[in-house]
């Protein structure tokens, strides 16, 4: 399969009602526990993925679409989450994420996006030119990325408890 | 954490419609390919999780539970999926899987098990002597381990089309 806006779209639509669906009225020690360490807990994420809506994918599209001659992104602040979702309630993170998706997808469908579009580049601090296309097809994997690693860090949450089938639970190897 | 009989039923009835929400009426090519090889599909492992339904999470606690005195498990068949979703749409499954997913939810909530039963075992073909507690926990991580693998087999459809950003996503590179 080759990137499709639409396919895409698929995705993109779904996502925050799937978060909605795993996480809304679920007990805090399933959202609030983390991995250990400085990982993130489902309450973080969901932080990262407004911070996301707000400050990456749009606005870098906006950057790769404009006439300017400097196409270079900001930088992502992976930790802006921890600042921004502060007196936040989960269940107020989730529609606020809903929202701004909704929002963000709207806008990218207002945009009429062609081919010639698709293959229009900006410089990524790191990685320098990539196209329009390749930041749509991330902004699809990057939720997909989430939604696996919020079950992670959910399932890590009885890693003990599952005894010696530990061994047939890749989710909790990783 | 520790394992918590209502803690675990909360994860367990959302899975179905977190699954439903995920892959209803989304394009076939997000739900019909694999990750390659003889790995599974989202459609391939809807029909799995319906499998355990049927064979392994309540057959396996009723054995438990049982006054038998051989509290040997049968062998779960990782495989049986390929001849019994044939024929049936990816829809069909997931409202099987639904509506397997509540009587099993009901039934284990009909037993009102004690500290007692969860401590009482049955006998794995690999493992040997297993607690109800540990396949009660298994089984709710077996939920959020398949919902990660549908994500991670969607995400690996744009593998290539996220270009240098394969770097930064850790599910394309399981």
């Amino acid at each position: 399969m080759n990137f499709s806006l639409s396919k895409s779209i698929e995705i993109l639509e779904r996502t925050p009602d799937v978060l909605i669906t795993m996480l809304q009225n679920i007990s805090p020690d399933w959202t609030s526990n983390n991995e250990g360490g400085e990982t993130w807990s489902a309450y973080d994420i969901i932080g990262h993925l407004i911070h996301g809506e707000k400050t990456d994918w749009i606005p870098r599209m906006e950057i790769i679409l404009s006439d300017k001659q400097d196409k270079k992104f900001e930088l992502f602040d992976r930790f802006a989450q921890f600042e921004q979702s502060k007196g936040k309630s989960l269940i107020q993170l989730l529609d606020e994420f809903k929202s701004l998706r909704q929002k963000n997808i709207e806008l990218l469908c207002s945009k009429k996006l062609t081919d010639k579009d698709l293959a229009e580049i900006g410089i990524h601090p790191a990685f320098g030119e990539i196209t329009l296309c390749q930041l749509l097809s991330t902004w699809t994997v990057h939720d997909l990325n989430h939604i696996a690693q919020i079950s992670r860090v959910m399932a890590k949450q009885y890693k003990t408890d599952v005894g010696p089938w530990v061994e047939y639970l890749r989710i909790l190897q990783l």
